[in-house]
């Protein structure tokens, strides 16, 4: 991985010891006049400082940097966080010669604390001097908070032509939020040739089905923020009239973002099972979808998935109360890694609790709940309830 | 406690050997003819054989018995689980020499196994033997699952006139479900005089206020039921005529059914915090009530109570997720215990951390979400999440 570029992409970090010292904890993305940027913010009212100033910044101008810094999420920090935000964005635009709202300014880390921006402000002559094409995975370790592995993928795209575009990503959390400490941050970048408008919907396309469908407990950030920059430095040109181009960029992009999304999953606090909950035949996405998030998040289905407890009443009784109206519980059915574990809303006659168990096993388990009533169907991932969610969550701040 | 009794009604415990031999695991109550019952149950679309049953059989006659077994849920057991279930009515129905449509059942277990019917009516004759008017105690005893303690309330209600009536009630549950071995179940009894109409609506009007406003993990249970019973022994007449009696006699079904909820609460599954939550000021009730669900629902909320940690920023993202349109946050403020934590969306002034955590440490919290933007509320009662919830529900079925 530690060739991965993108041209017109650089990329900085150093230490501003804003929590910890001696620990990569800003982090600078360059990116080149001409480069366009669409971005996708957390739907939480209370967005933090930095969610607000990028998106406002976002939608003025072209963005030239991404400031990214861990350890303090600058969020339920008021007037006085919006302040040292703005400061940050100030100071860069300074050293680098640009205006302040060409900067897009991320935090990640505990909530409640005000940025320490001049320590911040400190470490950016570093983190400028450290600019180069080929730092992708330093700045995947550096956004780090309680992550515990680096989240990087690449992809390249080539069409019939033979023109091609890289697309480089890397995210980070360790559950879709842990608002004191790891929020989901992804930024990727391409050198496709694109418009700002179509780059926008294809973004927004591929989060919907990846960062859009994973969760590990049901709490939505403060913070949580996805961009994609396009630096038009290849000749790869994707237009609303070129349909190859467009669909194999979507295409790898959905899948690069799926990728991204999946390995701050496998990576979930204290997560010991990744688990794609597919809801089929409902009447609708929306149901599907409310289904298969109330199954996720039934803290008695995510402890039997801990237990690797093939207990399927459990499952029955989430679906039950997720709210599907006039749900006709006898044409609803279960399996489990391919194992027929309930049918006709009662355990399958196939059904041995001897193949429940041996299909439990696995650290990724595939639950399939079909609710035999249409033809819609949703799909999430999600992970286990364990002794160590509890223990990391509870023993944060102490 | 021992003295406990309601005119009209006699209680008898046995031990079927359900799940474990020599634990007292039937409980019979005996309706003296004439009582009137209203129940409620539960939501869950999967319904459990017994609910459908005393559901039906509710509509249609004066139930004279209520059949409760412990050990085995019924529920997700189809067609055979209904017909064990009719065999138990009927075997009750001879022995006794009523219709099988009067006998009310009630099951509360383990998910999935048809109810061994065989066992439980061959326990039958020692249960009819054992009917007595002061054995409450014993069978809020008998219809625990997992529970660690009885939960067994009382109320004379008097008004005015030196008249008086009864009111006494029993329930399990070691959360608002844990569908394999523990379902809310509440029994109430009570001499006065009331037609079946007015009972219905006030057991509806205490419930909404009571066990319909605690949560342990949001999961909704295949078996949860609360009955109601008027033996009309008493000289307490209460009739849409008389607001006296009527108002007494709800205030203190309320206050009783709201104890037994609490007890539930309190005997949560790993629980070591009871937390109450009053959302305020809010545009509706379904808003107040949205947010507080949220907030109680909330594994990093609950994992920060369990830590005894004041950490407001999970509380304040919580709120921010709760789909609350329009949220104005700078509107909202936290409280706990009386400590203001955070007010204007952000920490407030007055806080310290040394207050909020001498704040956090008590059992019983109190926490007040005031939302600025109207004049509605409600209230939940809740708990933590240890790791002891987590032992119970992935070593369950182990």
């Amino acid at each position: 991985m530690s060739e991965l570029s993108v041209p017109g992409i650089r990329l900085g970090v150093a230490q501003a010891g804003i929590k910890y010292p001696n620990r990569d904890d800003l982090t600078l993305i360059e990116m080149s006049e001409g480069s366009v940027t669409a971005a996708v913010f957390t739907q939480n009212a209370f967005r933090a400082a930095p969610v607000l100033v990028a998106e406002r910044n976002n939608r003025a101008i072209s963005a030239r940097y991404i400031l990214i810094n861990s350890g303090n999420a600058n969020a339920g920090t008021g007037e006085p966080g919006m302040v040292a935000c703005e400061q940050s964005c100030s100071a860069l635009s300074e050293l680098t010669h640009i205006s302040p709202t060409e900067v897009l300014p991320f935090s990640t880390g505990v909530i409640g604390e005000v940025l320490p921006v001049d320590a911040l402000n400190a470490a950016l002559p570093a983190a400028i001097s450290d600019l180069g094409s080929s730092n992708w995975k330093r700045a995947a370790q550096a956004i780090m908070t309680t992550d515990t592995v680096p989240k990087l993928r690449s992809k390249v795209v080539t069409i019939n032509n033979g023109t091609a575009c890289q697309l480089v990503g890397m995210s980070k959390g360790s559950g879709m939020i842990q608002p004191n400490m790891a929020t989901m941050l992804g930024f990727i970048a391409t050198d496709a040739v694109i418009s700002r408008e179509m780059l926008d919907g294809m973004l927004r396309a591929a989060v919907n089905v990846s960062f859009n469908r994973i969760t590990v407990d049901g709490d939505t950030s403060t913070n949580d923020a996805v961009t994609l920059t396009a630096t038009g430095q290849s000749a790869f040109v994707i237009t609303p009239a070129d349909r190859e181009a467009a669909l194999a960029f979507q295409a790898a992009l959905t899948e690069l973002a799926t990728e991204l999304a999946q390995d701050i999953i496998r990576d979930g606090e204290g997560a010991t099972k990744f688990v794609e909950i597919t809801v089929s035949n409902a009447g609708s996405e929306a149901e599907a979808d409310q289904v298969a998030r109330t199954v996720a998040h039934s803290p008695l289905v995510k402890t039997a998935l801990f237990a690797s407890d093939p207990n399927w009443g459990r499952i029955l009784a989430a679906v039950g109360r997720a709210g599907v109206s006039d749900l006709n519980v006898d044409a609803v059915s279960l399996s489990l890694n391919g194992v027929l574990i309930a049918e006709n809303g009662a355990r399958a006659a196939s059904y041995t609790e001897e193949a429940g168990v041996a299909a439990m096993a696995p650290e990724d388990l595939i639950l399939s709940i079909d609710l035999g009533r249409g033809e819609k169907s949703a799909t999430l991932w999600t992970t286990d309830f364990s002794y160590d969610y509890v223990k990391i969550n509870a023993e944060y701040r102490t």
